[in-house]
């Protein structure tokens, strides 16, 4: 049933070099330790190249420099897990979603629906909105008025984009994800509580962007959210009202960042690691894991502020409470080698 | 398109003092930097105030003390923040919700729905749900039997309710959030894994509250989750079983109560702070970004047990390995004290 | 309206004695302080004994060793939690799902629907997908091509479940969960950005497992991902791609696993913890809330590597600027060991 592939095929579209027996046919991929003989693995890490010995797929995609580790057939590249990435495609077996509107969509009549769309059952699209050609939008997903969704577009089940949201082309947003809900803005109001803030800006999302699961952005108080193009957002992340994202920043499970935070380009957030209110980040900043960012970062390179390594429990609770004597500890320490000096 | 407002218009509803010209015309709110000579702007944080010499804003609130400041249109108020969030609204674009039921809403017959709503597509209402009058629940949203949502609420689309789940008056709830689902309760029963606690508890929430996207809410497991008035929830965040939530109390992302927390009146969380299991926080608490509360807190005030500031991460190791040997360090320090003082 | 039991056929069930009036009637359940004459109390942790005093409930299960401590009804059992947690679903009252297909679902021709099934209202189920017996999913839920629901499953509103996704019998899903998104794989891709891995692996699930509101299980790069038997997750946790979760494990809200974790069995992970790509814990670790795994934890038992205890912001701020310095301030506290040695 699936499609297969020559080693030769596959090698022209990677730009690769075959070793082996370039008529050799693939239909699926594998890892190392999985795959069958019909399956293309890799290796990316040098760690995992004794595995090739052992492998019985039907050929791997290998760095160049490590042609003589392996005696099976393999696609010699430069980036071993670049050309698996690109290659990937091709043996996707997600259901192609049928081209048309199904009936039991809600279309505004004033929206302007492109060419060759694929709109799924109880999709709701409110008044003056645009969808691109070619773009697909999956059961159930609900946007609001005067948003653009542009071309190529794959907007998963059960996502609400609200009003006024302007996403680009080739833009993939997964289930449960929300797009342009009010940003958290409250003004306190002594005993009446807080006094809502309405947040009229919009969201703006670039070209290329992959946007997680249950992921959330939120509209902009008065200017516009923005998140610039090729950006990617696992699952969970959060991007406060008026962030602005720079080009090519990867957020992972759990990142976030609050109202104002601007990310320059290619940063990269790894889980937990959230940015405060009206920081900045310059370009090509790396945030560890639970990091916490309150002040601006203004040199490129990787930060942490995440707590201790992990221990056991009964040390952690020894260790813990002299974190709260540090300072105590830091001038003693200073008191005793003054006296030790003098 | 838009309506505009004089500023004496503007003024009478603040309570403010015009100081320029009163008869110049307002349509829409803008920021210093991106204010046109049709927008309001506002000062609320001094450091801004070098702006006001290039805003091109029609107008600028600002606090009186302030007044001498600016030579421009200006409305004097005593809060120049919670002035632009009471006027905010004025200039709120959000599409208007349309009156009435959308054929394709699923209402049980014995569900008691108010006048003047506007329910959306594909709304499912179960049984013996009352909705007060004025509300406006979006597409796709469904809410369990035997639930009431107040009056002149706004629940947005893809939003679940579960049953028994009670609402006040006036209430925002943002798309993804949960409402509902059965609090995380279950007793270790050996080597058969984990035995359910049927969470036979409903939830009630007051008036004037604003649930985030993707926020959840469980529903309790013997006695109600109860969230108090005028408490504001960001995304991502989770209100565990039986959690008790003050008055006017905020959580920002990620900030979540586990089961039979209770928080008092006016406390804050700031992003991904928590609060373990049964524990209880006074009135006025805050909690800096990413604290964890193991303990009751008794007295107001502000608290933190985040991390440490962040750093380069090749200074982190160094000095998180240091983490791990503190109560080491703190003895000997104590050892190398004793010997001195010898 | 809501039935009732004698403390006689609770007993049998429980395998209880009773000590007391074994005809009582009981129709529900309440706490120890919130009991009415006719509910069934429990008593679990020694610091509520005190309570029992106060209470007005109809009867109390305890433990057979503080028989002596309590003179009313009660039902005497070796682990009340257990008896409270085994007993609780008598008195739940969740209404029933009507049995049936509601006219408004969206079944594909293909699927395969088991008997006595109940499916709401807007229910989307797509091509060659397969629904057990006796299971229920409630409306507006999506679940994509190809993929298998066991039987007495219960999905509740707004869930999504993607293509190729498989579930064993007995699981509970609740609202905005997503189950089956793509993993979070892109290669880099030098000035073009992030180069997107087609995510064409599914997920396997086991039976009795329970997964919360909000939680994400992305599908495998190559292979499954793949959750174990009993296993249970709360709100907003974070199950990444190629994840392997052990039976009976236990996730809190905000826990979360990156790609390719491995979790043996019986793991419990608190609020927050995060085990970092790649990294294995062995049978029966718990992770305390907020900690960080970054390795390989190989030995059973508890680990913390949480930030400090919370304190004062103020002594926070002086604590906190240490932690930079403890590299600094163990080597010189080593140094004056050596002086005064010397």
């Amino acid at each position: 049933m699936s499609q297969s592939y020559s080693l030769k095929q596959i090698a022209e579209f990677l730009g690769a070099k075959v070793q082996g027996d370039s008529a050799a046919k693939i239909s699926g991929l594998g890892t190392l330790s999985s795959a069958s003989s019909q399956d293309l693995a890799f290796v990316s890490n040098p760690k995992y190249i004794d595995q090739l010995a052992e492998t019985r797929a039907g050929a791997v995609i290998l760095a160049s420099a490590l042609a003589d580790k392996y005696q099976g057939n393999c696609l010699l590249v430069d980036d071993a897990y670049l050309s698996y990435a690109k290659i990937s495609a091709w043996f996707d077996k997600t259901p192609e979603a049928e081209e048309g509107i199904h009936p039991s969509a809600c279309i505004d009549s004033s929206a302007v629906i492109g060419d060759r769309v694929s709109i799924g059952p109880n999709v709701v699209i409110e008044a003056h909105t645009k969808v691109g050609k070619c773009s697909v939008i999956k059961a159930n997903t609900v946007i609001g008025g005067r948003s653009e969704i542009g071309e190529n577009a794959l907007i998963a089940a059960n996502v609400t984009i609200y009003h006024d949201v302007r996403i680009g082309d080739r833009v993939t947003i997964h289930s449960g994800a929300v797009i342009g809900a009010d940003g958290f803005g409250f003004a306190p109001n002594g005993d009446k509580g807080w006094q809502k803030i309405s947040q009229i800006g919009g969201v703006v999302i670039g070209n290329d962007v992959e946007i997680g699961a249950s992921t959330t952005v939120d509209r902009g108080a008065i200017n516009d959210t923005q998140i610039g193009n090729h950006v990617i957002l696992d699952n969970h992340v959060q991007i406060a009202h008026n962030a602005i994202i720079g080009d090519n920043c990867a957020m992972a499970a759990y990142a976030g960042v609050a109202g104002s935070t601007v990310l320059g380009k290619n940063c990269i957030l790894a889980a937990g690691a959230h940015v405060v209110g009206h920081a900045s980040l310059c370009d090509n900043v790396q945030l560890m894991a639970h990091t916490l960012i309150f002040k601006d970062i203004k040199q490129p390179g990787s930060y942490s502020s995440a707590a201790m390594p992990p221990m056991a429990t009964a040390d952690w609770l020894k260790n813990s409470v002299r974190m709260g004597q540090l300072n105590d500890i830091a001038l003693r320490l200073k008191k005793l080698e003054k006296n030790q000096n003098n």
